[in-house]
């Protein structure tokens, strides 16, 4: 599997942590929240409804480090594959990002890798640098065309409206079924002086009305590498964007930028680095919680945690195949505390795994330990399963000690109303 | 992967053919239909409701060739150890088959593994066989324990009712979700004479209300040596009960059984192995078809053909995929001709794939082609998945030739419904 993806990679051992750790503060502002990035959100008419935000701006008062994380698909759309282009040309070097909603320009042909183009070019004759230095991203309806000057009008709008305030704006102009926007920005205060990290994302499912994605973006005032913010952007993607799942799909356009502007003047070095990742970390991953809260129809966040594996690929298994299991959603859905359904999929999915060593545990409550069921505690359990907050754990009874943690949401009917209605 | 398993495995290339060749005609009796073999299904209380059917068996009137093929999972419940064990110290013989529905014997420890191995004991007392001469399955809820009085009871009862026209009754016994009876029976006529083959499944997804399972039994007349059959067995089952997904699980139960009892005096050597697997492929597949029309909550029987594939198991796992994919799934439900979200699943299966090459029809609608969509026969392949009966057809574009097929059905909301319901 390669590194570079924002789908199908699952949370390392250990990184379960909520805290990041001490001198984080919670900070308003999103992606502006780090100096040197002024943002924009504007309706140009790529969603019908009127005022309906689909254009987002979001750019560098100078260069900024850049790095990506991309969808492994091999039907990737052409905004990924025009990104992944500039960045390799620049050597991870960035003044701005442009984001539309509404269309994902993907299977699209060589017109839409012209539009994909033309939105880079435009982005940059309008805040003066290289098309190269400038990075896409699109999300929406596949196998539709974007209209050239709908766009161009769109980055002339936001362009002029870019300030350091707008990122609600922006949050909201990348959204397609989400129900609500995701941004957050900390601050964080280290011996070597005070920097910040803010992100915006969206996502609700891997999903829209004909198929949609995960779109994230990440920035900060620190001073990062290229290749420094390429790899801690890896690093901090396996734990959070790569950790959550609503429906098991990952689409032609699954994309997460990180800018670095450097404004803070704090270095990061090799020193820094773990510190570093884990501010990006503690970001990504309330992002990351918001794509599943808001999953469609979902109403509870499920924290699926597996431990007692052989190896760490069978530990990530286990937990992927007990997120993705229908029977599973289902059943916390209906506030079933059906360990059994459990048992089977860790039993099914390829991971060693010991019956007689296994535990199945929901909430705090242990239902299957010893290789007998706990059935007097299924109604402790069923109460436990009214709340919104999930955590279902299972012991793969082996005798490793390797584990991983997955995120996602129940499985409810208003998913399959949303997904089975007819594209209008 | 094992060959000896349930799931998991799809159809070889070229294996979609439905006719099972000349000289066969669909014939009544379902495991009785062949000669040798006798049935019953009857009440004994596992399952609570008054005159529900729980308990089945088959019983060949002399000892007769025995295959079976397997459940993957490595929570295997009690039953399927047994059946395993006995058919290895008999190197495949069998008298009989006694399966209960309403209890799964799973996650039941050393007692339910005792009540199993007592289940073939009073069978074999009851028919006169050594007890490693019975083969045993069970369906129905995890974890609950199956009561020795109530099943022995049962074998009393079903053994004193044994006959050659209790089939249907037998069909009715091993059911748990299911919302009809699955029987199927042909005759063949060959140049070395006449046999039968017949069989029964049951199975609703992979799921009951806690879990539950895919349970077939074929018999024949023809005269099969145990490692010709076992071999046949498997081959049938990867183009049938392995080529069908309703919901992507695998149970800690699935079985299939063959019996052979020779009454025919037809014999199979190698040069009727090929048309005998026809045979049993026939009836397998209708049986297969079966569980998939009857799916929870499914109103469609869905077949996805995958061509163009570079290897046979990318062809596979593109199918598999495209077969799982909760939004071909529902947007099929919803009578959405939407061709994005099968080149989205295509694309992130991890097969080859070559966007440019690559063609999704639905029906015979080719909607995507030559790297750009047809919308303009969107509204004709809405139409034509109005139908119970669709086809969806994805060709993978690379330069290999290599095909699959996989049968499935679409997700409702009462499939969310019948799912997330507490078990009462």
């Amino acid at each position: 599997m390669e590194r570079s993806t924002v789908s199908n990679i699952s949370i390392p051992a250990g990184a379960g942590s909520l805290s990041a750790g001490a001198g984080v503060t919670v900070v308003p502002g999103g992606v502006t929240a780090p100096a040197g990035f002024r943002t924009a959100g504007v309706h140009c008419g790529i969603k019908a409804r009127a005022g309906a935000l689909d254009l987002a701006l979001i750019v560098a008062d100078a260069p900024a480090s850049a790095a990506g994380a991309f969808t492994i698909s091999k039907a990737a759309a052409a905004p990924v594959l025009v990104s992944k282009a500039h960045l390799a040309s620049t050597y991870g070097k960035a003044r701005a990002i442009v984001v539309n909603s509404g269309c994902a320009n993907a299977c699209t042909g060589d017109a839409g890798h012209k539009v994909a183009e033309l939105m880079t070019a435009e982005t940059a004759r309008a805040v003066g640098c290289e098309a190269e230095e400038v990075l896409v991203a699109s999300t929406g309806v596949i196998g539709v065309s974007l209209d050239p000057r709908t766009v161009t009008s769109g980055i002339i709008a936001a362009h002029d409206a870019l300030s350091r305030s707008a990122n609600a704006d922006a949050a909201r102009a990348i959204m397609t079924t989400d129900p609500f926007p995701k941004e957050h920005a900390i601050r964080v205060e280290t011996a070597a002086g005070t920097y910040h990290v803010g992100g915006m994302c969206k996502g609700s499912g891997m999903i829209e009305p004909m198929l949609a994605t995960m779109l994230g973006f990440v920035t900060t005032d620190a001073v990062v590498a290229p290749a420094m913010l390429q790899r801690a952007l890896l690093d901090t993607c396996e734990t959070t964007f790569n950790a959550i799942t609503v429906d098991g799909e990952c689409s032609t356009n699954d994309t997460v930028f990180a800018l670095a502007s450097g404004a803070s003047g704090v270095v990061i070095d090799e020193a820094g680095y773990d510190a570093f990742v884990e501010a990006l970390r503690a970001v990504c991953r309330e992002l990351a919680m918001g794509i599943v809260r808001g999953g469609e129809g979902a109403t509870k966040l499920i924290t699926v945690q597996v431990t007692g594996a052989r190896t760490y690929d069978d530990a990530r298994r286990a937990a992927r195949a007990i997120a993705n299991s229908l029977l599973v959603k289902t059943a916390i859905h209906g506030g079933d505390p059906n360990w059994g359904r459990l048992v089977a999929v860790a039993g099914r999915c390829g991971a060693a795994f010991e019956l007689s060593g296994a535990r199945v545990t929901i909430g705090d409550i242990v239902l299957f330990e010893h290789g007998r069921p706990f059935d007097e505690r299924a109604s402790q359990a069923a109460a436990y399963l009214q709340g919104k907050d999930i955590r279902v754990a299972v012991d793969l009874g082996t005798d490793g000690r390797e584990d991983a943690t997955m995120w996602t949401c129940d499985l409810s009917a208003d998913y399959v109303k949303i997904n089975a209605e007819y594209r209008t």
